[in-house]
């Protein structure tokens, strides 16, 4: 026996959840855990099913393809470890937080290589004998840098990509080579502070809490789909740089909870909205 | 059309799911949300769906009663406004967030009467204009008091009883006359601090949070399938009865949660374990 | 044996705290509670300090005026309790909070009145037996309009004025009548979804969390020194309307706990940011 | 200029605060951060200044005690890096996370070596050039493993000895060899579920929050003085291994952010509780 996920999207009709659970029962399919919306709104359907049993991918898909909608999309995505290429600049909050979960089993991933535009974070990579790539954006044209990246990091076929704290931001060229593949991790509470120096910002409005966003990257690096939220209470004993240090440790957390719900097939694209079912 | 919410509880099996949407399919219900859990343990299945449409309860809760196994039931509930009976002593702070949010409308209820062991709480409940019962222990059995209570509750024929801090034991006999009707506000993060003076318990014992808990009321009063449970940090400042007045806050905060999900018919007793769909 | 607040503001100077501290120890006053805050960026000094004794104010405080630098500022406030005027227009969540707050002793305040655009919170109020007084905005110029509230509410000589879901912007010359004396909540973690329907803005962006924020109001309504925030988890299960239900809950915390902290001496301005002690 | 922070305790007394601000004025030290709690039950007083300047330790701890009543005690605690051994079994998150932390400088310790009764995390700790000791348990008495442990730990002369999951109950010949020196990290929401499979109970008891508890070790593995407590929500669909997975997170969540409040000297022991200044 198996355990396989079941994603499907489909514009919404009448009678969805009758076919595809029919449908998984003719193939003597159980169903260990179901979710599903309906977005009244955009009228769009999604429904993520964890089976069991024995699979017969092809003609359980064409099942399915006869039954749902023209415009639907199903796929059976297998339990295998997936793979992520994570890209980082010089803070090793973010990327050592990956780094320790995926090695003590609480992120089930494979971290294929991590990709630096600084050698900084080289050391703590190669701890957990995980390739570092040094790619120094210096004396390079934005595209060319990118250009090196892309070529490293399509070697290693990640099924996503990481931003850990990858300070530069991306061109829309590199983004569409990765769609809704790539996750970034913004600090702060998105849409409030956008853009840079967010805790100073926070600093000098005075806020009482402050927030990280892990969110797909889209053209516009602030403005892709959000997959999390968090924050944190803070006073005004805070100094701007106080709050940079408290906001590390939201940061990682957003961000390893967002990749840890993107790697489970919970999250679904919804326009600029994510569904996490 | 009108909306009715289903409520499913059956032994697993395979196809359960689909046999239901089955049904709803057939009968032209649109599903507007869907909840199932399967209890892998007890292997139970529970499913909650609001459906939207045009219902013959009697033909369609017969297709499901021929189609589920032999130890499932099915309800079709409709979204009529449920009745409940609110038991209190002297405490004025969850029976006056109660009053207010079915006043302001953030709580679909209709409170039928109050019935109070003192009269403290009387001329609150009448601007509200509702009917407050008092009845005082004094001089009665326990089983005579609780008698008289029966009594007066009956009559309003409640959805549920709310103990809004009742602080009297109840006999297995009250119990019994509301199976998994009875839904109580215990003062601490159960099961810690079970008793009286939960908050000097929390002082002594130096803890950091404190909590409170809304449970299903079973023969022992403090041990009934927990419903919600919700907390706040505290520290060396608060004294026992800081603690108690804080505390009082979160207790009103879970209540009336707690409340809101067994009206909208999201709980399911499990054991001596809740499921909330 | 009294108790009294002593709250201090300064410049930043050494021996500040040794200064004031043995002022209240010649005058034989015991320190029940003390904090103080030094501003490292603007060099200001925030100082509250809970007193237990027998007061002679006068001489405390020219004992201090010649003890403190020429620039700061002491006063000594007795426990007696405040006086606070109430504005609203039609919801009735947060102003149904601060009465049953004050009601059930949650809240150490005394509600002189409650002025509204709307009469639809006159039955409310009056149920706690407080003077409700409708100021229609109908058929008159803005000026004019405030100018009935301003007279009605100096009449009440309050404390502070709170806008309890007061939904008009207030002209600079309404709130320089009562410099840093109103508190307004806004419905949005400020400063994201500044402006007219925050919780539709929060939909359209997809966010995962959702807050309050309670603030001293300034010139610019939505600009003030904030005094608190709050937030709640929330999905794509939420629609516009559902997060503005949800909000409410977060509103009417957020407002009487930045209220519960300004009764209690515990706020201070310090530029557009606030000190909470 | 140095930095230094004054720890003073002593039996509550008038005008400590001015006696020890006084102090610190005549010695020409600037006050960066000053807390202080009166404990109005046990009547202890305690207090903890953050100070910059010129220091002669000597003189001004005399100053101090020639002020400050008979029982009381200060000290002046540079801000050197302080040393700490950590003993483990065999779960990495808790270690994990220290070395993480102490690796980017979130937490700012020496870590001067892990001791395990198992070697499991030896290769872990070694990635980061930490010794790494296995005292193995087994075919010794109780009080041999005990006292060979005692041995490697005392020669690193750590300022504090942190149990992050050390799975084995010490006697009180260990725990006397560092009062008050050893933090451990308890999983689960003391004083709820005492003792051996936390997560089993709270799956057995249907709990919806879990936490996990940082204290002080005492005689007794559970009962000592807490430091610090978290929690998070969970629901039905949690199995026991379910919910001890996600207890991980909160367990390093809370031991880090206890041992850095006692890094920090801000953790005081009243009794059977702390003060966290």
């Amino acid at each position: 026996m198996e355990r396989k996920t079941l994603i499907t999207e489909s514009p919404d009709a009448k009678g969805l959840i009758a076919k595809i659970t029919n449908i998984c029962y003719k193939h003597q399919l159980n169903i260990i855990h179901n979710n599903e919306f309906v977005d009244h709104a955009s009228l769009r359907f999604f429904m993520r099913t964890e089976l069991e049993g024995y699979f017969n991918d092809e003609t359980f898909l064409a099942d399915l393809n006869d039954a749902l909608p023209d415009a639907s999309s199903s796929k059976l995505i297998s339990s295998e470890r997936k793979r992520i290429v994570i890209m980082v600049t010089k803070e090793a909050h973010c990327l050592g937080d990956i780094l320790m979960k995926a090695y003590d089993g609480a992120l089930d991933v494979e971290i294929a290589a991590v990709v630096g535009n600084y050698d900084t974070l080289a050391s703590l990579t190669e701890k957990f004998d995980i390739p570092y790539h040094t790619v120094s954006h210096e004396s390079l044209e934005r595209e060319e840098h990118e250009a090196k990246i892309v070529e490293i990091v399509k070697q290693y076929e990640p099924d996503y990509v990481v931003l850990a704290k990858y300070m530069r931001v991306l061109t829309p060229n590199f983004v569409k080579q990765f769609p809704h593949k790539i996750i970034n991790i913004h600090h702060s509470f998105l849409p409030a502070f956008i853009g840079a120096k967010p805790y100073q910002q926070a600093f000098d409005r005075g806020v009482k809490i402050i927030g990280a966003t892990a969110h797909f990257v889209t053209d516009d690096l602030d403005e892709g789909p959000i997959i999390h939220q968090q924050v944190i209470p803070v006073d005004h004993n805070f100094s701007a740089k106080d709050l940079a240090h408290a906001g590390r440790d939201v940061e990682k957390a957003v961000l390893t909870k967002a990749l840890s719900a993107v790697l489970e097939d919970k999250v679904f694209v919804n326009g600029n909205r994510t569904v996490v079912l």
